[in-house]
């Protein structure tokens, strides 16, 4: 942070003059001076390292949310076998990316494509990662498997998930975070320049990753669904579509705010560093301002989006509907995570527009092709993952992608930006190389694998199963017991709830029924 | 933060004299000391921008226990309008905050009644506003909204919610926080000394929004079910109040711990920075002191107001009911929100028992009253409100009142504060004031507006879709479905849920019935 | 932090010699290295308190997750009554706490059983305590009775609850956290070196309470759960266990992740302070590496334990089983909860490994022993936790427990550390004798209790109240009520919810069963 050189007693000293005892007094100053430098590391370390760390505890969040969100949406028979699969993804991958993932996406100095450093964490801390930069990539390498277990909810069998999800989250993910995130990375903004030169000068924008996390999730979903084909009794004999409503909406509202909840992490929490100044004349402006900027960002794509959805859907349905609201928000925060930080407030609200019409033309398209996605997972995270990061390619702000991708001794004199912000038109073509890139990417690994699972008949459970649901026949049992097994626990004939409040005078009146009360 | 002068390179060198070259040996000191102090203005933004941010999701949080609260609270025909309400008080208030709410409320230099400047978060950053004030401020102005709606649950149509909703967040609300908040508001306890005197030489204190939040939302939530009226059955020909029970005791209390966790970037983080000295002989003390403190006091209320109801509903009704519990606590905190930063721990354990009471009273009275609200919001929110006001204007400290409204240049000899101890009546005045004007205000507001969609035949359902429940006839359906549509899917006659653990060798058991495992 | 002694005006006088007007010189500069110094000062307090206070948060936040986990994991039937409890142990435990709890703690100097000062929050803040760190303290203290309270659910007598709880919070678990982690505990790690020599030169290292807090609850719950003896129906007439499952995965799923979420306060926060450099030649290298790292260790065990308990309940059951994979989960985050500062993170994934098994053992241990707990919260709390006390006498590291442990001014040259590490057997002596004096003073107290509680007849409910549930016969009222209690309200007969999805052209067909939708 302190950019002036060091206090130099030597040169004090000169200065000083024969005054008294010069040099001892150029060195009492001067190791002052060096004091208050190491006390200002220790305290930029500090913050830094607290604010990223409850950062990643957020992002650790949305795990939950996730958990929440997929078992409301599937049906109730499902449930504990999705909330496995959840629970997994936070287990395994934490193995895992300690052991490689983290290495492979982060491990320089390296190529363009896969890092080679800090497996199973060695060499952590160094001068560029600490321990809490692991843990909150942990926690967004977990959320890609998460995406993908959406899209093949209700389906698939437990072993099949075992194996794409260890391999979406230790090897297809880490990579693509490595080429957009790493100094080394071929596509990344933040490129080192002696890794190589930028991508048309510009590198992908894709802050938080619309396109490393989403994209791949939702690519990965896609290729998922598509090969193991839609639930049974998704589309009727006549080819209509047939709702196959999720159980809970209690828990879809309470996933779809927790999730919202852990953005804060995610998106905000992406800039690592809270405490950097940006030396403007306005001396309240600095990097805690970004930061601050890019949660409104992310806060008005969101409300944008579920409020579009909410009119729109209503016009074409004719429902208020809570879940399709959840969604469309949904889509919106996945949207603006690419440019959260590059964009004015006013842009947030386009972006989350605009992503809200893409989730139902996806959706619509999807019914049209037969495509059976219980959480929406491909068309919300992969359609408007892609949006976003068109949308950060149309309408990232100069200063801001300034004072965010370019520091250090090294400024160019100018850099890309936004399409329609007079940035020219490299930032965005840089950004559908990073869309076709991630897609082509996770085809080209995640298609053969749940193809070559299918040959080996490991990917989709029987019909008799997915009739009966699998937590009955694979997880030990149904998620819920409302009812006691124990008939003798029934309430007697004659009691039950009080229906009248007690007001400790009159006896209250039973209403007969014990069927009313459970 | 530093309020010593800056080094000046002048005076040092008249003071360093003619030794050797006294110019440059000053010059190279002060730019030394200059570049600290600066790096001190960056560390002061940082870490109260983190601190700011922080608390900021914490009361987002609130509105997911918001939702979980209601929706616990209603009976499960309704469940999904009620949510979709929470969501929407979200997202709604996200954009009309954006565009002219925050403007409204803080919107200073400006008169004692409104705001005018900020409209679009244009020019923020500011020297006194940043992105994260915003931020914080939204997740207060909803959480308004999210009271009323508990209030008029379960019979009040959509539209009229979309209507009186955003007229709450948009302008009634921001017009109260601009009064009580402001530099410039007529009741203000910070109010700026160049625009105009102290209400009653002091200012209303309502630190975190016990009056601007909890008694805004709870009046409008007055306004709105008087006008409604009760739900179908909800006292009995003879006029008796019956019990409507929510449909869900976990979603309650998952809801109200969500209240509590939020409620400590609700109280603690009013101060909205934490890295500021008081400058008293203990190094130790300071505002980070007093954010802890608020946390305490925060939390020892809560607590003692759900002990007392506990016993309390005990005694009355015979019950240990933690339905009641979770209600009681809230109006503990609710009640603190207005003292927490100025009180002593010892003060809040009052407060917390005098609130319990004042619900249970106000309950009474309700019932009495024949007055019917889902959520006791009006009860909770809007009279263990006014109570927290007036506790602070009986038991507010001088030397907390001191430390958090007097500071800058201009600092009064003295400055009233709790009648009990020994500051006068001027504070508990000013408080009073406080309570009628908010009362005042909320109801020609409010009150019309409910009256005018009544009128139009706006504000509620028909008794038949009241008796369906709102989910089925106008939200898509109903918020749980446990049991599978399709019939093929159930256990089949034999099959059930193992009742007998296994353990590897004999076979389990069936207990025949499939009736008891779904 | 600063160790460098104050800038002395009269020395640089002195330094400065004859030159023009040293005094004043000298005086202008140590007055602004004096700011400097005291800046900093502020700067600490700020960052440590924000660190630690949302650190409380966090850990309040995992009140929340016990009262999910233990409502998921009964009957339907004792829901309220358990989630009761739940909300109990945070407002009384507040209470207590604040009354005498935190001084029994902390409140030296004393003796090393028990504390002496503070009583009521008096002479808080001091030197060494500020708010903050009584609100952590209090978030711990009211984890250790929920944890009892999963033992002993669906049997217990609320007044009994009322008892023990109050007791265990207000006195036996203060006593042991004073024991070991404050000042003058005489098995502290931490012992000042006034208040007498470490427990075998090392003390026991237990730094986030596998021990203070797992086993002190899980011993309690032992206690409770034997003399109160297994619920009506655990085990069958020939004594085979038989399984009475929880009624809801969703809150199971939901509780587990809670607490996992929590536990990054839990675990990271009991530092306290997070801007401590440790003077290494890594400049990057501190406490806040050493928080970072905690959160790691905390992650991979959890992991471990997760996926340890999916592979070998599914080789020893035959499921794949959520349920099962959070509470192993659970008892990989107990496990390490003493070590978790002083490992490296390959020692953490053995922590966990071992910790699965731990919870495998004990589990069939208790069946075998007839035993009945719930929540195997004895089994999970109390076994895991002293392997996890084990674990740490093995494996701690000597570097980090030099770091953590020994600073101030009189560092002895070398200190135990852990068996396999080298570190001699020193320190797992210490770990074995903190794991028999907590089982034998919860022996001591609690047991007595339970068994007087026994002999009044207020500790069991007769088995008709055990048969019909709590909820009804004592908390009024069943915790749910899906279906509404009025017939009218029931969809009429050929309404139903709509299967198809409508397209806005066709109308949607019914599918005439109104059974089907609730």
């Amino acid at each position: 942070m302190t950019t002036l050189s060091a206090c130099s007693a030597a040169d004090l000293t000169t200065l000083l003059g024969s005054t008294g005892n010069a040099t001892a007094a150029a060195e009492y100053i001067c190791t002052r001076f060096t004091n208050t430098t190491n006390d200002f590391t220790n305290i930029k370390y500090a913050i830094d390292n607290t604010y990223l760390l409850f950062s990643a505890y957020l992002v650790f969040a949305m795990q939950l949310g996730f958990a929440m969100l997929c078992a409301g949406s599937v049906r109730a028979k499902n449930t504990m076998n999705i909330m496995l699969t959840n629970v997994l993804d936070a287990a395994a991958g934490g193995i895992s990316y300690y052991i490689f993932g983290f290495a492979f996406a982060f491990g320089g100095p390296s190529n363009g494509f896969i890092g080679k450093h800090y497996f199973g964490l060695k060499k952590i801390p160094s001068q560029y990662f600490d321990y809490s930069s692991f843990l909150y990539q942990w926690a967004f390498a977990i959320a890609a498997a998460g995406i993908t277990s959406g899209s093949i909810a209700e389906r698939t069998q437990f072993v099949a998930y075992l194996i794409y999800s260890s391999f979406l989250t230790g090897f297809v993910y880490p990579i693509v975070s490595h080429w957009v995130w790493s100094a080394d990375g071929w596509a990344s903004a933040s490129r080192d320049i002696k890794s190589g030169s930028l991508l048309f000068d510009s590198g992908a924008i894709d802050f938080a990753g619309s396109g490393v996390v989403h994209m791949v999730g939702g690519t990965a979903g896609l290729w998922g669904a598509l090969i193991e084909g839609p639930r049974i009794g998704r589309f009727d004999r006549s080819g209509r579509s047939v709702a196959l409503r999720g159980h809970s909406g209690s828990l879809v509202v309470l996933g779809t705010f927790l999730l919202w909840f852990g953005w804060y992490g995610f998106n905000p929490g992406s800039f690592f560093q809270i405490l950097r100044p940006y030396n403007t004349s306005d001396v309240y402006y600095g990097q805690w301002s970004a930061v601050g900027r890019t949660a409104v960002t992310t806060t008005l794509a969101g409300c944008t989006a579920g409020l579009t959805t909410l009119f729109s859907r209503r016009l074409l349905v004719g429902h208020w509907n809570v879940t399709d609201v959840c969604n469309g928000l949904l889509g919106g925060l996945a949207a603006i995570t690419s440019g959260c930080s590059v964009v004015e407030p006013w842009a947030a609200v386009i972006c989350g527009f605009v992503a809200a019409w893409v989730l139902i033309g996806f959706n619509k398209l999807a019914e049209k092709c037969k495509y059976d996605d219980p959480l929406e997972a491909a068309q919300l995270h992969g359609g408007c993952g892609a949006w976003g990061l068109l949308f950060t390619g149309l309408f990232a702000k100069e200063q801001y992608v300034y004072e965010i991708y370019v520091y250090g001794t090294d400024r160019p004199a100018s850099r890309p930006y936004g399409l329609f912000m007079g940035g020219g038109g490299k930032l965005f073509a840089a950004q559908i190389i990073q869309i076709l890139a991630i897609i082509g990417w996770v085809s080209a690994t995640m298609g053969p694998l749940f193809y070559i699972l299918k040959k080996l008949k490991l990917l989709r459970i029987s019909s008799e199963d997915e009739m009966a649901g699998m937590d009955m026949t694979r997880h030990g049992g149904f998620a819920y017991v409302y009812h006691d097994e124990d008939a003798s626990s029934h309430p007697p004939p004659g009691f039950a709830m009080r229906r009248i409040e007690p007001d400790g005078t009159s006896p209250a009146p039973t209403n007969g029924s014990s069927n009313n009360v459970v």
